[in-house]
């Protein structure tokens, strides 16, 4: 599971079907590679998260049939580390 | 899930049976690094997408027989971010 | 499977329902990088482990209905090597 | 579908059953990284592919009991793009 | 598939009962990455292999309830190539 900052939500009028109306939220890591995740918990810009990936991924989003190989799995409640970022 | 910017079609005469006759697009990062995703959406040249891997890349398809395993899953609205690119 | 150090549990308190009462630990590489993974095994903070990823990870938890995508899959004996770190 | 040059076929006498007679080729990007891919379709040293990962690697190789997790998709017709390489 | 060099038995008194008593290695790359892999080919330290990953190096394995990510698939007749390392 990777560790990601939430960024923002993310705007995607055209998309499709098979993502249903899940939330969508941009994430980064330190150096600043952003994707793009399904987001069950409701995870605020500038928290902390970590995502499961891989089919597991649609399974965590509550609903299998919902398209998405990245979902936000947990808000973690005392980071960034003291001494580290996140890479 | 990825964020890429799609650059053109692929023109790939020879290909496998399991692609069937899906779209494909050349989609590049900000660094240049390409790959090549199936595309149920139309996305145009110049526009931001982002995809779905795996397993779902399939199902995002609209036809899980067809043998991808990255699907642009739709366009973002306001891509690129102010004061930030791809990456 | 991939080689880490682990450094510490991670405190989560919200979180999917799907990853149940899993223990998490944050583990990382000689370079830095933090990933976080299911501990079926009990690693302390210190010692080097490694880890099965995708749908395997489910299983090796002990219990496919947990929505892990890493597990800690053994602890290492003798790490490092002499003359050469994690990478 | 990641984008590769093929270099040469894979001389490997002992190999794992599972891979059956399935031709070997070895391919590499720009960069020099080379990987191992099933080659369904024929393709010859210097020509530019598009590869199939996971699960779909065995179904593209047309007989889903090869144990591939990378299969050569499609020969690209004009590659490379001018003003730009692999990567 | 990816190609690595065989660098040690991997010593690992404790670990899931998934793993069973399945050969474990230590394999690198030329730049140095060091990961684990499960080997039933017999691979010696020193020659050069290539690997099957995700849900395929279960079946590789000759078991599909051996929990591993990373599969020994073949041993590579001619490795390095005259003037390229791995990478």
């Amino acid at each position: 599971m990777e560790i990601f900052q939430v960024e923002s939500a993310l705007v995607c009028t055209r998309r499709i079907a098979g993502l249903n109306q899940a939330a969508l939220r941009v994430l980064r890591t330190a150096s600043g590679r952003r994707v793009v995740a399904t987001d069950p918990v409701g995870a605020r810009p500038g928290t902390y998260v970590f995502t499961v990936s891989g089919s597991a991924a649609r399974y965590a989003q509550g609903d299998y049939a919902v398209l998405t190989d990245l979902t936000i799995a947990g808000i973690i409640d005392d980071w960034p580390r003291s001494g580290g970022g996140l890479e």
